[in-house]
């Protein structure tokens, strides 16, 4: 048995001045002599009376230190005392503060390709962005009432269950308004909550593919869809879209039959067109009977310009083979990432278990408070009041662009919040993208959005949702500029 | 040009009683008289001045359904008038209100073995249910006043943008309390916000892993673990754990390389298991060496029952090759489902704007009301009021266990919530676990933690921390009945 009192390091005081007990510090001395090799392997211990009285603390403090020390390996206690264990400290991974340089770090091979174009911050201050609602005219004072009787509602019970498919309350209230304003044929229990649009279409994939299905896409194509699938091995058919919407070649369904098809008929991303009745049903019926599933993304779908909304492609037939999907990020604001997804009826028993598994729902306070915004007819007057600002934004936008540019250029207007610029083939839209963007103009180049074998498309996507009437004008000016200083230099 | 009137349904008033503009009306029955055959294709529609005497409604009216109707196809408008469309009717997809039998919906392959036992709901009305924290306890008063004071600051910038790591204030006291309270050595930078573990050990998964990597797990291990794992293509390796934790055949390092390690080491779940110090620098010797990475995670780590908390495997070493994971699943209550990962600095570099992808985030009220609930200090002392309600409750366990079996059938309870209790591998323990249910006791069958090499395991898993202790002594002497009951039978 050792005095080791001398091979204990001092008391040290925390950073951050934290109360620490006598028994943790203890314990951490003891460790850190051990660990050093200050107290080598073998070495017995001052009895817990000796090193009490020693450090002048009490001895049940030392007896829990050293019992402490047993349960983590550090000593054994034994006949003889307390011993320190035998631990392997000639290895360099005590001493070694310097990084492994060897094996360096490597993502999973599946991020090689990965870059950080979808990045999350929204630029909220730049012009003419498209994607985002208009944040200044969101009715928050009204949202926090919404809220704030959410929490008032987080009762004990609800502390270790809910329905990882989502609170009932808004389920229920989604399926009322998707059944009056967007004709969608569903009750409560076939909405599920998602976190945005983007986790429904990632649930899609996981429930329904296998690896090396085919899938079909609209070419072009709103980015998240693509990027949903980049990671996984599908074989992704692009479509082409026309005025009518997604235009499939008859022989296709022969000869690459899709597990899915993505598509958004009521304003498609980002051309604007509508899908044509005469091409849904021939999709529907084209997909029951191939046992295919169209997923209907009803982009933009609450804010339709021209007449009243057109109805869902989900509701056109009974039982038909559509997962339709929507979200709050642009009819309430983006970071509330909300979104939700109406499975057929005949595939929910066997969905539903994998989808609890599956979803988490960490959200119940804002999706109770979405509900209470929904059913007190907040969330009704609200769109109300987006479509007219909307409405408004876009006929100066359309103004300001006839200006500068052939009225047949000008894409798209039915519904959402932005419009469409188609430019000559000559014009590299990626590099006036960037120049406008350097100027705090966040328009995107359409050619983005194309898949490679369609890349003589040039143009502009240009957004007016968050961006004040009176602001648009001068952006537009900037923009015909930019796009005129490069005409001429072709 | 004909009198269309007659062809069109009567008004149908909603279900809801929802009230529908004239127009949207009228453009419905003109749908349904198209898509039903009543109006054929070809049809001259009247005149919109003609239709709107005839329905005695305004002309602006019909003009804007026309043009609805065409937008969506139904019709053509040309010089001779609005013509009823060229539609694909014979199909009988419109007709057809049968699901349709001769393709049933299958899920994806990857859910063929899945069964849906992890169910999301925990019985909170059960005695002895593992993984519950006391509900009755959880200071609800107290957490609503963070909840309303994060909702106050939910402003008007954070609508559009927030870190998808998580909410900064969250971040940092996190860090601030793994420092003190788990040794950890990391600063707000390295922590990411994740919905639970669970998601936590996935993104790990996702970000690390590539198809056909060895992954070593604890055997038993934790379900959650398995069931991240079960759906993807990896080289499982379950490792033995003994009273020391983990017990790594040391050529394994050298035949079976893991990118992944997982471990439990402050309480290993369900054995109690603490990782002695020594088996914890050989691992993480080795580990560095061969270019793995640990996922440390810390089940039970804030509830040590033996003197101070047990220091984190990750704060042993400088720049340890370990990701540690934590959740306040047990801290707080399970649906608040948040959770975090503690990166190692040198690969947050790569793995942020992956995670910026993969992450979320929907939960901001919640992020922003737990990092207030943890800095004005409620989060500590509600940890020092439940750690003496588990002691006291995991004292009458042990007292009531004692009672009908042999004391050292009892293991763990160096901290957390539960204790396991060994059986003879004569007894079902999974029969004993479903007879007890089927009574109200929610204990779990140790052995559907063991992988099929070690069938020879019987036992159960009993968790205190949301039964009563006055209700413990009654409910465990229903468990020595039924098992002594079906000893006798054997």
């Amino acid at each position: 048995m050792i005095d080791i009192t001398g091979v204990l390091e001092p008391y040290a005081k925390t950073p951050t001045g934290e109360k620490i007990s006598l028994h943790k510090q203890l314990v951490e001395r003891l460790q850190r002599a051990i660990l050093s090799g200050r107290l080598p392997s073998g070495v017995v211990l001052s009895s817990s009376r000796t090193l009490a009285s020693e450090l002048g603390i009490s001895r049940n403090t030392v007896v829990l230190a050293y019992e402490h020390l047993a349960a983590e390996g550090y000593v054994i206690a034994d006949q003889q005392g307390t011993r320190v264990a035998k631990l392997n400290l000639q290895s360099e991974v005590l001493n070694s503060d310097i990084e492994t340089k060897e094996k360096p770090f490597t993502l999973a091979n599946r991020w090689e390709t990965f870059s950080d174009v979808s990045s999350q911050s929204l630029p909220t201050a730049a012009l003419l962005a498209p994607g985002l609602p208009s944040l200044t005219d969101f009715p928050l004072a009204l949202w926090r009432r919404s809220l704030e009787r959410a929490v008032k509602q987080l009762y004990r019970h609800s502390l270790a269950s809910k329905d990882p498919l989502g609170e009932q309350s808004l389920r229920k209230a989604i399926a009322v308004h998707l059944q009056i304003s967007r004709g969608v044929q569903c009750d409560a229990e076939q909405v599920v909550i998602t976190e945005g649009a983007q986790q429904a279409l990632e649930l899609c994939v996981k429930l329904m593919t296998n690896p090396d299905d085919t899938i079909w896409i609209e070419d072009p194509c709103y980015n998240g869809a693509k990027s949903v699938l980049d990671i996984e091995t599908f074989k992704i058919i692009p479509i082409p879209v026309d005025k009518e919407g997604i235009s499939v070649p008859h022989d296709l369904w022969l000869t690459n039959v899709p597990k899915l098809v993505f598509t958004s008929p009521a304003h498609q991303y980002p051309t604007g067109s509508v899908l044509s009745v005469s091409r849904r049903l021939e999709l529907l019926d084209q997909a029951r009977k191939a046992g295919s599933w169209i997923i209907e993304d009803d982009y933009d779908g609450d804010f339709r310009h021209l007449g009243s909304p057109i109805a869902s492609m989900q509701g056109l037939i009974n039982n038909s083979p559509v997962i339709y999907i929507g979200s709050f990020s642009k009819t309430m604001y983006p970071t509330l990432r909300i979104g939700f997804m109406v499975l057929p009826k005949q595939i929910m028993n066997q969905a539903a278990p994998v989808l609890s598994k599956l979803l988490r729902s960490s959200n119940q306070i804002q999706q109770t408070a979405l509900a209470d915004f929904m059913t007190s007819g907040e969330f009704g007057r609200h769109l109300g009041r987006m479509r007219r600002i909307y409405r408004e934004r876009q006929k100066v936008l359309k103004t300001a662009l006839v200006q500068h540019f052939k009225q047949n250029w000008i894409l798209g207007g039915s519904a959402g919040m932005h419009l469409t610029l188609k430019l000559p083939v000559s014009i590299d839209d990626k590099y006036i993208a960037r120049k406008a963007q350097e100027l705090g103009i966040n328009v995107h180049a359409l050619s983005t959005f194309y898949s490679k074998a369609q890349s003589n498309h040039s143009g502009l996507v240009i957004g007016y949702g968050n961006t004040h009437k009176d602001k648009i004008p001068e952006a537009v000016d900037i923009l015909s500029k930019l796009i005129k200083f490069k005409e001429y230099k072709f």
